[in-house]
């Protein structure tokens, strides 16, 4: 065996030996605390099946993680040699042994990112690795990962009970018949597994195959959605059912998070069209920004709390979308306006004591120009934590250090993380944790809270914030 | 009595000991220092009457803090549930002690912002409140600032010598007839309390009643209204009456800081309809463009420093705006552009020694992107403090460190408390001195001054930048 | 002789005693490793010629660096008083004494930016001053200035053997003839000093004198450049030219990085207006977008790594530039989009391991936001170190907290010192070598690196990272 790999106690914290004591004080209060994942990707199907299996080391670290998979395709790996499926079938590499090794020898990529810092932690505290990731290690340790999750240790149920999480939310499309989620709850994990209302295939009048997902949700809702009343009111069918699911919450993903009051007649207008076929890109950003209104509309006569993840050019390249679909490390960013975009819903309904609307930015400069003035006047308004490239040491520091002040600590929404990867839960809540603890240990330093204040306000960015903010009760 | 409430004498600074041991050196050098307040938002009335009383302790520290209105409206509790007084006169809660304890209940919601910073230091170091401000403590410092409050020491001009204030600059509408600030003069406090002009309501030709207040310009300047150039003139008369009366400074706001050089026919055009009524936005939009223009050059020519205060949406809620109208809270920041927008006028005074500009931002990714390549190398340029929001810890701290390696600390233009708060004045400009200190140290332990330096610097940021931005004199 | 001026061996480091001993172990393993300068502005003129001599103090420090000039000038000091010669010949201050004494009068505006820095670190390190620069030493230091600079260890070549550099790329002009690289290439310096090719005079039909440039364009390539196609292969020869005299690759400055494609006839259509006059400002931009993706491709097939500096608003004051022409400090930075703008320019060739793009900004909004997610992604794309404005000891540790974490250190293209001023460059490398040593040492501390990965990657962001994106072998 080569090196030992270990993980610092005093990781994440800052070097001042003063503050890292009671960082790590802090942090010794909330460590154990129960997880809440209010917004993630995990797909229920793992933890519906109760046999179910994470597959080889390659299946469940490498190919389904866009993060992994980006990087070394900066680096010139492709995602043929990753073993990537294609669209069209073509054949990838299949030796799970090569991949590996391809991802050990370019494990030094990752130094400095929190996709290596996830990556240590799973494998170190979730499965026990011992010496150090690297070319040379690479087969020890994939032979050591095959045995680990052959374990009855290793289900994906197992670890969600080892993991302590409380409640798990899952993103599924409006259309959804919610088979696992139905399973989970008869199965009495309906309050730990709970489904997320996510309706922008129906609502992107651009989705590609939008005609089919109208027909599904006619399917599913039972209504024949002829006009624009039967669609809404199909939405507010498949929201109800989703909500007898355990959902307490709806997300919408969109570039610009453009909102706009169109009259009963203009969407009817728009829609038929759109049945039709022919609507240009202005009447679907009309129809997209008057849909966020409706959804807020919803929300406050259902409940339901909303999300809205806005700013992703979603698959830049091309060739990848066509080759490998989406998810594959290919969106970026752009920049966002809510000012301005928002003022038409939040006029209408940013008052409403009913409404809980969790706002999300891949833009930083939005944060204390926007969203943080927002969040400290509107009571319906709440902040998501620091989303996508932003869930990281400098990522949530930048974001405690910039919305807290404007905002108030009470204001967000606790932590997401937004993860397709489930067993990099622990070490995404484990971050936010340590990097919340430290920003708290650094103001007490700084003669701005009292110990006491220090630690209630732990225990609410490990856990009461987002429980609140997603009505996840107590 | 519960917890004692005690201010660390090390707030603000770093964690590291010896960076924290040359901070509070520094911050002793300056501390004692006279306050200069170039800019804010006090009422002259205040200090007009040597009688004035500033209220019950909800009077003065609650109903007229927008920040403090804000923050407890966006976790749900209702201005009216504040006191604020609505435009209709319909009633609202009048009952002192029991908004008190209302805002002692939900005053842990500050945990970490400028406002609770402010607000202890208000009540311990002005006030000698000696007990934690809390639920249980909020009846007992209520009637403990009643009684204090009704003390000769605390009417506003026993503060103000006590604050040690050298000069305050209120803001003043063009039209204003100053008559606190000639009481002032008379009982030679004119060189202490300064008006500023401020013409925002006659130049945005959009301004709800816009007509009646060019009437008021006309009677207060003796010209009557009734062309552009006769516009002008009374802009002028106003400023030459200002400036006898102690005026070093004008003021404007804007949501962008566009300019633009109309001719003398087109000016004279777009006034005239403006006159008849039936004006476009972007005849508005002209016509403010190219009175920044007319600002600076009038500058040019009076020595009157010119200040822009750019980028707030304001009344972002018409609910809150039509039931309590403007400062509740409800303003939201735009992003910001100087570079394009000033060019005309930069082009045009910018080299002009006789011009002061102070610019200020509420968007904070215009610091090193435009505003200190700016101040860098227009002679007439000055950056203003960081404002409104960006007047905190993080945000000074922030300021200084993006500034300051492109504009040299000599093109700021020191600090503003901006306050409509009056008794929050030493609070706002010890925070600024300490975080200014704490960065000088900061600078000193990394190796880039000398303490020699380091002293000089301190006393600059502290009063002597100000001064001298503002023709404040010695 | 009045106060000593010594450098703290521990500048730029943090301030705490762990993190800054880490620090100072990994500077001292990268401190004298050579310096490669791939991308500046340094005069081939100057080394071409064994007995070239850099003239006074003034001629060497002051006139030729337009960070001295623009925060003099924003302090009052006339470009005139500082001996900048006008374009007309009116004349100037020619007493080189005086303007010395002129410069160390307002050396306290350095303090605490990069230039107050770079200039301490040269005049103390590579010319042997002791004493500290200021109004009573500068006629001293002067005069010791000018006798080192009559020594022969102080000709522009003796320099650059003991500032140890390994390679130098300058900038030149497409039309170039790059005589003086011919020299070097010659006495055998070829593979130290070399050339890059820019094109923008001959791409922006906007240029004044474009038809001018074009001309010398026909002459030293030797094709009648009478069509686009003629013009395309004329700037085809010309890289192939610069490729023979060592040049490993190109630049473009453009303030927007718009790319569009288009067809051989639209390009044909423009080029052939701009001869006969009378292009539009929207063909000027079409041509400009179309010719980034002409140069991506033409890197794609000679392999020259390809540069774009965007973003730089070019000679705002037209007085300025009007009497003394560009590079007087007049430049200030607009906000920059990539996201969108280089959308078509990647989508083709981004995924191309034969290009190599290197992508700059004045923008650091774009960091987090666009920058770091596309080099995170494509196999192209690298990211260049912090320019302009932002090489300084906050700018590149915004930098590095800002990019790595989303896309890896090794997607970044080292460090670039982009400087006219000669001697500065020992000093600008040595900076970013201590600030990337701290943020190493930071690392460490916070337990993300081990002390072997921290090693290698100090010598990566010395020296390593820049030969590799560069193209400047082994």
């Amino acid at each position: 065996m080569s090196e030992p790999w270990i993980l610092s106690p005093e990781r994440c914290f800052d070097p001042d030996p003063s503050q890292r004591s009671l960082a790590r004080e802090l942090y010794i209060s909330v460590e154990e605390l129960p997880i809440v994942s209010p917004h993630g990707h995990v797909d229920p199907a793992l933890l519906a099946d109760p046999n179910a299996r994470f597959g080889s080391p390659v299946d469940l670290f490498i190919k389904p993680d866009h993060y992994i998979l980006r990087m070394l395709y900066s680096q010139g790996v492709n995602l043929e040699e990753l073993g990537v499926p294609t669209r069209d079938g073509s054949p990838v590499e299949a030796d799970h042994r090569q991949i590996w090794q391809r991802f050990a020898d370019h494990f030094y990529l990752f130094r400095g990112t929190p996709s290596g810092y996830w990556l240590a932690e799973e494998l170190i505290n979730v499965f026990g690795v011992k010496e150090k990731f690297n070319s040379d290690s690479a087969q020890r340790i994939f032979d050591y990962l095959v045995d680990q999750l052959s374990q009855p240790e290793f289900t994906p149920r197992a670890l969600f009970k080892r993991f302590n999480i409380a409640t798990l939310c899952t993103t599924d499309s409006a259309t959804s018949t919610l088979e696992h989620h139905r399973i989970l709850q008869k199965e009495n994990w309906g309050k730990r597994v709970r489904p997320t209302f996510r309706p922008d295939a129906v609502i992107n009048l651009q989705t590609p195959g939008w005609r089919k997902h109208i027909d599904q949700l006619s399917a599913v809702s039972g209504i024949d959605i002829t006009s624009y009343h039967a669609f809404i009111r199909a939405l507010e069918v498949q929201r109800a059912f989703f909500k007898r699911q355990g959902a307490t919450a709806t997300d919408q993903a969109v570039i610009i998070p453009y909102t706009v009051e169109l009259s009963d007649r203009e969407s009817e207008e728009i829609f038929q069209r759109a049945l039709q076929g022919g609507i240009t890109s202005e009447e679907v950003n009309c129809f997209s920004g008057h849909m966020m209104i409706e959804m807020a509309r919803m929300s406050v006569e259902d409940g339901l709390v909303m999300q809205i993840h806005p700013g992703s050019y979603r698959n830049h390249t091309d060739a990848i979308y066509q080759r490998f679909g989406p998810d594959m490390g290919a969106d970026i960013p752009v920049s966002a306006e809510f000012t301005r975009n928002l003022h038409p819903l939040l006029n209408k309904f940013g008052n409403d004591p009913r409404l809980t609307l969790i706002l999300f930015t891949l833009d930083e400069t939005t944060y204390t120009r926007e969203l943080a003035p927002l969040a400290g006047h509107y009571p319906a308004v709440r902040l998501g934590p620091p989303w996508w490239f932003h869930d990281s040491i400098n990522g949530i520091q930048r974001y405690l250090d910039q919305v807290v002040e404007t905002a108030g600590l009470y204001n967000l929404a606790g932590f997401n993380d937004d993860t397709r990867a489930f067993p990099s839960i622990p070490a995404r809540h484990h971050l936010w944790r340590r990097v919340t603890c430290n920003w708290l240990a650094g103001l007490i330093m700084r003669g701005l809270l009292d110990e006491v204040e220090a630690y209630e306000m732990a225990k609410d960015c490990a856990m009461r914030l987002a429980k609140r903010a997603y009505k996840l009760g107590d």
